[in-house]
């Protein structure tokens, strides 16, 4: 895990905090993860506040290290992340139906896969959504180029800077995009 | 699990039984499995006995299963099967460098992804062999048709039928393979 790593702390992510999402962008060296949810009601104006990053980082499989290691190191680190932060919901990108790189995308799944399976060990529910539906979702268009995305991020989560590396900012991206529709079905959303 | 599902027995899999080999046809539907081992010296003849089938079965996942639902079933009939049978290596066939069904392939390295990861948390290495790298070693020819690899597949292991269904045979011979070549480089391989 990064330095951002959390600290485990007891608690059943089975009744995670109302709201809570952990937006996941997988891969085999690097995992990017957030944590993201309402801000206090206290603090909302008309508007409401922005959602508030509880936690983001980066999982880090060892570069020298076989498969199996590399996908214990993020098995285990998404396993820590819910227990130190038991969301609602998980939510990652949908596998494309149209690929570019089929291997690539096949390591990716396998990273996917354990994502998958730490989420159910631990009874938290899995969305799953387009890369379309992120990009419409943020900036109410599916083909948003890359500037527009980056700018989408930043402005829904009242922030100066894009979080680093991109990995972090793709998991914020997911988890907003769960976030805002949940938000707008009234928390119906698991 | 099939009603072929080994009891769980006490025992380390960091120590496997020496030739033991776990060969695994993963599948998001059904994972087939099957555990070989060298047959008792004590029965050898001049060419020795053919290798052992000690057990061999499939992993079925709920068909209407969420995907983590069915990753969930996948590793842990995967880690009943390395704590029953603790083997030496679990072996199972490489991703493919050329794709014909790239969301089937997408689809299935998840499964493959919680397979390397129970391998890995039970310690066990696991050994990926290419499809022709499989088919020269059972067969002799790198492009064997399926009725050749079916006759070798029954023919290595000394029976009357092919193992059913396909998954089992396919477990068979990726666990046939490093069996064979482990034999053949005199059990140097994990």
């Amino acid at each position: 895990m990064a330095s951002t790593a959390p600290q485990s702390q007891p608690g059943s992510t089975a009744d995670g905090v109302p709201g809570r999402v952990v937006g996941i962008d997988p891969g085999l060296g690097t995992t990017g993860y957030a944590v993201i949810e309402p801000a206090p009601r206290a603090a909302s104006g008309l508007m409401g506040p922005p959602p508030l990053v509880v936690e983001a980082g980066v999982i880090r499989a060892r570069r020298d290290g076989s498969l199996g290691v590399r996908l214990d190191a993020i098995y285990g680190g998404i396993i820590e992340v819910l227990e130190a932060f038991p969301p609602r919901a998980l939510a990652l990108e949908q596998v494309h139906s149209r690929v570019k790189h089929p291997r690539t995308a096949i390591l990716m799944a396998h990273a996917r896969g354990v994502i998958v399976l730490a989420a159910a060990r631990r009874g938290v529910p899995v969305i799953g959504y387009a890369p379309s539906r992120i990009k419409k979702t943020l900036t109410g268009h599916g083909k948003a180029p890359k500037e527009q995305m980056q700018h989408a991020i930043r402005t829904a989560l009242g922030l100066d800077r894009l979080p680093e590396p991109h990995d972090v900012a793709d998991a914020c991206a997911v988890a907003l995009c769960h976030f805002q529709i949940d938000r707008n079905r009234g928390g119906l959303l698991p």
